[in-house]
């Protein structure tokens, strides 16, 4: 493994948690690292979404849409309160590269979740899925 | 200013001047600053550009077709070897987020110029502006 990077003990904790679960593919502990007011800045969509209920739902959703995640490169801030998590993943037959850019506080709680991705093609293969599948879940 | 992220000497040489050649507008020697092979991966295209000739050209581009740009966080792996440059900027009405990850090699030139923008309306503008401009410059 490479060396770490240097980060806050509460973030360097849920760091530790997030790649647990996401490995595990059982994001079901992650309410635990979600500070109530966390906001998802979607890849897709302007406007954030706000709340650690609505945040858990995408992300759960989200996992369960990538094929082949993996992630790369970890990047941290020099205050070592916030980290990019570089990774790659396959939507249907559309391979894409995309970043995790999450904010943690003092007390390592997930404020802000941002993601990134490219291509283009596998942006609209990523936004497509996630539309069928959150209206399912709006529908039941 | 925040504190610095650690970085290898060449790569934190390198980062000041392009910090320097953004903030004036003139990447005039930026070839200076890239590896012969560079390679540029695109918001927007699968296939990466590669060439320092043909990455001279797209960023060159890019920095013309953003307005109101804008660096805020910079994160580094724990190498000091990589970075990420969390930007905003506009492209005609539409607002957008992005990064900058930059793969620098022991001597602190560019190796891997790799840039994600959200949300998909301004990565649409960009592209659209990009394909406009680049189409312009064949043309000549």
């Amino acid at each position: 493994m490479e060396t770490a990077i240097a980060l806050q003990p509460g973030a360097a904790n849920s760091l530790q948690a997030w790649h647990r679960m996401v490995a595990e593919r059982d994001l079901s502990r992650l309410p635990e690292l979600l500070h109530p007011q966390a906001v998802f800045r979607s890849p897709m969509a302007h406007t954030p979404y706000e709340g650690a209920a609505t945040v858990n739902l995408i992300l759960n959703t989200v996992l369960q849409v990538f094929e082949d995640f993996r992630y790369h490169r970890e990047l941290a801030s020099a205050q070592g309160a916030d980290v990019v998590l570089e990774f790659s993943a396959r939507v249907g037959d559309r391979e894409l590269k995309g970043i995790d850019m999450i904010r943690f506080d003092d007390e390592g709680k997930i404020v802000e979740f941002e993601v990134m991705i490219r291509p283009m093609s596998g942006l609209q293969a990523l936004g497509d899925e996630m539309k069928r599948r959150l209206a399912a879940y709006r529908g039941k």
